[in-house]
């Protein structure tokens, strides 16, 4: 039996969350507050402890586990020229990351976390929306259910990463159907020329037109606009949700991917901290839609989670910090004057 | 003898740089193309690994020994009421590093640096700079020695960083003397009141005044207005130049230390990176005014190196991409089409 059995059902789902620990928030907060050091001076390193415990839901937080998940799917949009690379090369990154080449076992490495890798029926192309649905409901579902399915109960961070030549008209396009604006969240991708990007631009507009009824429904626009990776990055999003596991966002796939959810439900994505603003013109665009600032902005636009796994390291750096220094008590330093 | 015999003879080695090794930074730039990644989809990352070999002068860079030189000095111009915390803090944080219990000491941890402290006269503070110079001809040349010759040549890359109760002060002073516009650069530093940082403007200005003279050369500025850790911060940095040992600048101290160096030669600080901005106000302007990118915004105004030892984590993930990846040919993977 399916994990999600129509879209109704993992609509349910996807309303049903629990809140932060509130608790396990202030204590943090609290011992930030008698750290050696003036108020607030580490700044966001400070937000990200407090947020950890919250969606831990434990005092302190820890990062002894932390996964990163990279879905991988194929395209059928690259049909209309919207890549610079071709679409074997999915599978070939696959063949990378499992003999350890690509950018992500660096970091992740650098990082200290697991990675996992999840090809989605590379040989199924999803079909090409400017001619029908991407997915019908059965195979969105399908991916859905696999991400959420790879989420470990024993992870204490998630990090969600897609690998998809044609990936980024998808999530433009997705990104489109959410908050409107046509093709505005379009950007060169991999890197392709202007005749390129023009092209993606035509095939999204196309998208949009072809599926306007169901544009108000974010689960269907996801399934008729979006990809098997992005599904599953969505079911895998909720999954932490539910199992209280903090999510790290990458770029404009993997945002684009969990945008659903937030549409559905205002405080969806509270779990989740975006890594870093991608360099893919769009990121920015749909970052200021769901009201996220991410943690870096380093240029980059390769996705496999990289971004985000970067940011992990500051996590790592926040985290140290919170549990190894001492209280201006402990280290007889002396306090504010006042 | 001392490292430096006078003002001219400190200029005279501020004018003597080596350049950058452009073979071993062009071999890394070749090989990021052949990687297993779009054309500079790693963004600054790929930046980092082309200067890192520019200025180690080897192919491929390495960070096995990294090292965070804290300059710990206290400030006659606190006498100005210029500071949330008194100055026996100074020296209680120094204690606090040694003790293990500081910010920079998890960082340093998370980060894999070696982390040394340098007290600098603690018992003697620099005179108020609204009543004569900060420090006589004598007394700066030594500090400035002290930081020189506190560069280890075993090191393959230096953070820079200070504390010092009142030094926020004496950077923005030093940064309005080298770039006009009074007390422009001041900030709540460790977080004074409105009334605190209107004492902090009028030292600032007060002090801009009374060394007219001296404003047009930066050393004597450095001097006059500055303090014993930003003298020493200013020789580590020349000296990790003459040894070819890449810097990470750290928050507004840090840079405005290392700010004379470049009004005296504008490619003086090509081999220094700034780690991050600090949420210091004057910190942005003066990277401004030195056209200087920082990596990372995060918030953070504590000092210590913390942000510059947090992007040492980044650094270490683009090393690690650099090095760990496979290239298009190794892996098989197939480049981008034509």
């Amino acid at each position: 039996m399916p994990r999600f059995a129509s879209f109704d059902d993992l609509r349910a789902a996807c309303l049903d969350l629990p809140g932060p620990d509130a608790t396990a928030a202030e204590a943090v907060a609290a011992r930030e507050g008698r750290l050696t050091k003036p108020p607030g001076s580490l700044g966001r390193l400070e937000d990200l402890t407090s947020w950890l415990a919250a969606w831990q839901g434990r005092n302190p937080p820890d990062l002894d586990k932390p996964e990163i998940l990279v879905f991988a799917g194929n395209h059928g949009i690259t049909a209309q020229g919207v890549s610079a690379y071709p679409a074997e090369v999915t599978a070939q990154m696959v063949a990378n990351f499992a003999a350890g080449g690509a950018a992500i076992n660096q970091i992740a490495g650098a990082a200290g976390a697991s990675l996992k890798v999840i090809p989605l029926s590379l040989d199924e192309p999803t079909a090409d929306f400017t001619k029908g649905a991407a997915m019908e409901e059965a195979a969105f579902l399908d991916a859905v259910g696999t991400g959420y399915g790879n989420v470990s109960d024993a992870s204490d961070l998630v990090v969600l990463g897609e690998m998809g030549i044609g990936n980024t008209t998808a999530a433009a396009a997705l990104a489109g159907a959410l908050f409107g604006g046509g093709a505005r969240f379009a950007g060169t991708g991999t890197g392709v020329d202007d005749a390129g990007l023009a092209r993606k631009r035509a095939a999204i507009e196309q998208g949009l037109a072809r599926h306007v009824d169901v544009l108000g429904d974010p689960l269907r626009a996801a399934a008729s606009l979006g990809g098997r990776e992005l599904a599953a990055i969505l079911g895998a999003c909720l999954a932490a949700r539910h199992k209280r596991i903090p999510v790290l966002i990458d770029g404009i796939v993997s945002t684009a991917a969990v945008a659903p959810l937030k549409v559905m439900r205002a405080h969806a994505l509270d779990h989740a901290c975006v890594g870093h603003l991608s360099a893919e013109a769009g990121h920015g665009l749909l970052l200021r839609e769901l009201d996220m600032t991410p943690l870096l902005d380093l240029g980059m636009r390769l996705g496999e989670g990289s971004g985000a796994a970067v940011a992990l390291l500051v996590l790592r750096a926040a985290l140290a910090c919170h549990i190894g220094m001492a209280t201006f008590e402990e280290a007889q330093v002396s306090d504010k004057s006042e």
